[in-house]
């Protein structure tokens, strides 16, 4: 991340189209400030686009968007990469399946996270989108390899494209960067409702030979 | 379902009005990424417009909206029909009375849904529009007739337009699609401030006459 | 209320200034639907201007409010008038000095009124508006006097411009509509933050010394 | 603050720019109706710039803004400065190296200080932003040097650009206006994931030496 950062414009419109989706974390309130982002896989290619560190949402285009190596070294940009960059690129080198990683702080999900409590799947919605549980990884350091090995090795374990890193918030991967950027919508959407209905009672479980049937079928007949 | 889709341009004012109904549904939050859906039935045939599976809100026109047979059979459409799609068709056999309906997973009312916990009767505004709590259907899995099942059984027990199903949302009912939509804002709203009301105490009931009172001068004098 | 609907387009300027003001409560989320409504008294005049039953906020223009008479007897206008038109009547004719109202089901605010509890007054902001706690009205029925009845004898004790009236929502009044609009919102934010402070410990009191030195500050020094 | 409000025109450049920050209050939630101000001092000048008493933020513009010295008298203006002038005022006499201050009543943070409870460092992005917890001050009657020395004896005990005014709100100090808003966004984000968080449970504790070096990466390394 020390090289010098040269704009040279390449990968223009899939660093267009990742600086657009970031428009859906703001939309569905899951990031504040200029915290959160989004990265993705060029296809064919070792390398990975992401959001420049602590750039703003409002107005980011192509030019916010820097171009790096599977070791997170800048390949194209102007904007010095995410501090997050060394945990999407350890994810990539780590699950070739994976083409799209989302980074947020959404209050609900971040709530479960200070308290390193799995969120249980008591929804159907959650059985579709997660096959169960939404794991809770361990407590790393920002900055370095730690909170990458503690994604993979979290996500390893489960059917969940989501893992709450402990006191810290959300990773989400997917096939596409659109793909986790749903995983992520859908955390914070199943982090609240479960959170409200925690508050007056105990929710009631799913079988787990239900969450399996309606996993099936979402994943495999759901949409066009 | 497997029918071949064609798309022929019928009924297009009506799938038209029922796509931008659909506004309403992330207007008021009730909403999340592509889930929920509304229908209507077409008047005079035993046809039904219903959204597409997994289509986005955001752009929804009439092409995203799909002609249903009362068995859920697709009669005219480029768009595979809700996954939800046999269920409202279950509802329209059996409840002639009801021209439209809507599903949701909002959020404070899937709440209750999750602890199978019916909403009770605390405020005018709950009196006005549901004649009394709003009850809870029982659990049932995602594609076939289960969810209509227990839709229909649980309505006919009650005056509410809306039904909890158990782990999962919100289905309601109306003489239109505009009536079932206002029912599902309704239900959401008062899930809320219930939910509100006892995160910090016990909520004082209505009395049953009262709440009679209040059901007969809303359905009968309120409005134009 | 009875009376033919004719529109002469009397009190055109009030009633497109009443009209515009319905959108504060849309913006800062204290109605929901069609419920709520603010009306305001015509100057040197026994009449008063009130939102028309059930009319969308939406395109809400000077046609959708209707002029009444002290009595809540239509005037002027296409619409029939709120069906809390009565209440609004009762009040100006109870206490003159009171020249704008409206009325909400605002969520937090609604929370207290169904456990019939008072807002304690733990809150600069608190004592600035309200002059100290913010009181609870009786149980009434809608469509005759017993609101207004009980929005009067709730507010002649207390110098709070509003009232919680139990199970039900929210009634203001002050010297315009505008004033009423503003008591409505402050209303809606303070119920939420002691609500959400009371959620996690008891909020500490203010002494009605320090009460009484905040609202005769903010009463006759803030704005312009 | 008797001083003739005369209109001179100085220092437009920055009375608009500090008129748009204030639009982040309102896009953040941070504010209701006319509460809540930003200042900043005016580089080289014993003079500082801040919002009109109750003037709307809709339509805030460079005519909202007032210049005062630091002892809170009006240099240039049309609108009285805000009641928290005096607050402002002793600030930036007590620390130079504030250029800027961000006042709001923002809900999470704010129910907080009504239980003159501080926000533990439970979350990385406290740790990020705060360097630790979120300190409680004094309560304190509003008009005068009270509020200012209260935020002064606080945030010199802390790292926090941020306190909590017991029963009050938040007060927010930076290097210029635009970090003192930012700071007061943050404020409330974590005071909301926060709150959330022990509704169910106790969050985990950060460790004082993982806080540090979270602290010591985010001042040093975050951003462009």
């Amino acid at each position: 991340m020390t090289a010098t950062l040269t704009e040279r414009g390449t990968h223009r419109a899939q660093r267009d189209s990742v600086a657009r989706l970031h428009g859906e974390l703001t939309r569905n309130g899951l990031v504040t400030w200029t915290s959160g982002n989004v990265s993705e896989r060029v296809p064919g290619e070792d390398l990975f686009v992401i959001k420049g560190s602590g750039v703003p949402y409002d107005g980011l285009s192509w030019e916010g968007i820097t171009v790096c190596d599977l070791d997170g070294g800048v390949v194209d940009g102007v904007r010095r990469p995410s501090s997050d960059t060394d945990a999407h690129a350890y994810v990539y080198r780590h699950m070739p399946e994976v083409h799209g990683q989302v980074h947020t702080h959404s209050p609900y999900a971040t709530a479960w996270a200070a308290r390193a409590e799995e969120i249980p799947c008591v929804l159907t919605a959650m059985a579709d989108e997660f096959g169960g549980a939404i794991p809770v990884g361990p407590f790393a350091l920002i900055g370095d390899d730690s909170i990458g090995r503690g994604v993979v090795a979290t996500l390893r374990g489960s059917r969940s494209p989501a893992v709450l890193m402990r006191n810290h918030g959300v990773f989400t991967v997917g096939a596409s960067a659109r793909d986790a950027v749903k995983a992520a919508v859908m955390t914070e959407d199943v982090a609240r409702t479960v959170h409200l209905s925690r508050q007056l009672g105990e929710p009631l479980p799913i079988s787990p030979g239900h969450v399996d049937a309606l996993y099936a079928r979402y994943q495999n007949v759901y949409g066009q």
